[in-house]
């Protein structure tokens, strides 16, 4: 009976290391003895789970001086230069690799499109030399890349990490990208929906860092949604939770891929807006049109706005989130009427939330995706700091 | 720095017992082999913490035969016959009261409407000797009452105990209900808008006992909703988290209470079908059309369930959840039409989920705000047994 007692006691001390590794990560410098008070934990834990965090290398020591009295105190951080992180964006028509830093700073990116290539073996073949070279750099630097996140279109089983059935996306149904991956690198590999993955990548880097309950949007192709609740990405039943594109706005309209009928989605995306345009066939064209004051793409824009506006105060209604957040493709067109947006939307919430709710854009622009999916091994390593550094543990994911 | 040390054991200790309370809950019968493989604790932490549920009273062993060899083994389940609970359910006209015991049987109840009183007050002055009645009654019979829970209109503020701004519930704004009830009977209190304590009521005694994500929505005067994930009740940032009852469904539809238009309230429940209708001022007397064919309430009723479509629709793409279960007084009303509620929503859904969703009905008709409330209190005593328990720590909740 005493062999579980050794996992037993793992788990809490990793437990405790993930509650302290978090709330230096939100305080961005901390005190041991800030950190007894807010973690409840004992000064000798406390002292001991540092110390041990310090030699892994993921945290250090710097010197403050207390401005009233100038005398020194010592705090803790993050040690930003001792591991690297690649994340990878694989989208229906391009990718996107970058080598970060632990918080997420750029070191290293590249990125390529992948029109006319269907087969997920033969977009790896395209970009494994170049995660070769960016494991090849951050070795030279003496900074081991700890993981490899992937963003890719979903939904996806977290589970086997294969993909299921993305839409639009051929040759990937099924496909084990994370132990293909896992194999060939030999890293711990993570993989996320692209719209998930960029909800993380606002949670850990972008505006959500102090934020416990937070909704991120992307509109582009297709319209999708990641929900942190209590500070984590929710996933749902069948890892559908946060599908905001499929919620319905137009009563018996068009039929989507999904299903469903007159889902935002259909006249939200580039695609739908396209379709009730009916003219041309960019979005750059669209919104020329717009600024040309063609009264029929006003009107498109004006009802797309609308849509929008819509989806928006269901989804606060829905989600009750300190923040909605807004990105992909299609953002940067919507940029300007953000403020009409936000006024609009906060006409119909509830009065007493009106002041607090925020309506954001997205931080990290195209990067969105490859950041969240270097956010996702982040989280990782502030979940489960042994398993991810230790490597006697490296195969119990 | 030692005297944290006890209140953080004593959280360890109380966290440990609450996972040991939800396996003996979800598998209703338990041996401590079986704990010690579920809950990863050792068989040492398993035997002593048991050993005190037992001495407190919460949990029993009892002996069960394996049918194999017919030998004897002892497992655990609740003592169902050492405390009670009380579950009051007050709503915009009536309240209702029950006894119950820790596994939610009814041992007591009591029920009156409050029509044409207005003060929280004198509707407290009205259910206070009710109230005193159980309290005397249950520990005539040695068991004592381990707290009452309150399911109210909401939106509630759970921090103050108090109500919000609970639409059409004159001169409850700000009322402090959960201190008042505290003075008057030296009791612990936990309120929740009635939604919630209905989705709980499901968690804990009806559907969703093993069942980690859940939805539950109950149709009556107005639409609310609550959120199962990850086995608990999501409250959100202003605890507006659910209020299912405000996804637009009728794009610039009428001006709803909570500020949006065309919310599905507004046409789904019982004012919005009797509005839609406009002949007739009861719901009895629509389903009577209905039911003699009447065209207009025909076409009423086809657009009411038609809404009722895209709403789930909606929901199941929002939440993700195994089960939804629809309640409320306008429920009863709808179950006969629920086979096509339900393939018309599977044939909406992404088709690798179609079966997998569940859609059913709330178990415990007009008693289920009352039972949610007991599920509040139960859910607290699996939380935090000690606190709930042990007197010396019944200040601080």
């Amino acid at each position: 009976m005493t062999i579980e007692k050794p996992i037993y006691l793992q788990k809490i001390k990793q437990d405790n290391m993930s509650v302290i590794l978090q709330q230096i990560w939100e305080h961005e410098g901390i005190s041991r003895v800030e950190l007894v008070t807010l973690t409840k934990l004992t000064s000798g834990t406390v002292t001991n789970l540092t110390q041990e965090l310090i030699q892994l290398g993921l945290i250090r020591e710097f010197a403050t001086s207390s401005s009233a009295i100038g005398r020194k105190r010592v705090k803790l951080k993050y040690n930003t230069d001792q591991f690297m992180i690649i994340g990878i964006d694989i989208s229906r028509t391009s990718y996107e690799l970058i080598l970060t830093d632990l918080a997420g700073q750029v070191i290293n990116s590249v990125e390529g499109n992948t029109i006319g290539i269907h087969q997920p073996e033969k977009i790896l073949d395209l970009i494994a030399p170049l995660i070769q070279n960016m494991i090849t750099y951050a070795s030279s630097k003496g900074m081991p890349v700890i993981g490899l996140g992937v963003s890719i279109p979903g939904p996806i089983d977290r589970k086997s990490g294969q993909l299921l059935t993305p839409p639009n996306f051929p040759g990937w149904e099924n496909f084990p990208i994370t132990s293909t991956l896992e194999k060939r690198f030999g890293l711990r590999v993570f993989i996320e929906d692209d719209a998930r993955a960029s909800a993380l990548a606002e949670r850990w880097y972008g505006l959500g860092r102090n934020v416990q309950n937070s909704l991120f949007i992307t509109m582009g192709m297709g319209i999708g949604g990641g929900v942190i609740s209590r500070g984590e990405l929710v996933e749902g039943a069948n890892g559908l939770y946060g599908q905001v594109g499929h919620i319905t706005l137009i009563p018996n309209g068009l039929l989507c891929a999904c299903g469903n009928r007159g889902c935002w989605e259909t006249v939200g995306s580039i695609p739908g807006i396209l379709r009730r345009w009916s003219v041309g066939d960019s979005i750059d064209d669209f919104f020329h049109a717009v600024h040309q004051e063609d009264p029929h793409a006003v009107q498109c824009l004006k009802d797309t706005l609308s849509d929008l506006e819509s989806a928006l105060t269901t989804l606060f209604n829905t989600y009750d989130p300190e923040i909605i957040v807004l990105g992909g493709r299609l953002y940067p067109y919507l940029a300007m009427y953000m403020d009409d947006i936000r006024s609009h939307v906060k006409d119909r919430i509830y009065s007493f939330v009106r002041d607090r709710l925020r309506i954001e854009n997205a931080t990290f622009g195209s990067s969105q995706n490859a950041k969240g999916a270097v956010a996702l091994v982040f989280e990782r390593l502030l979940t489960a700091p042994l398993q991810m550094l230790t490597t006697d543990n490296a195969k119990e994911k």
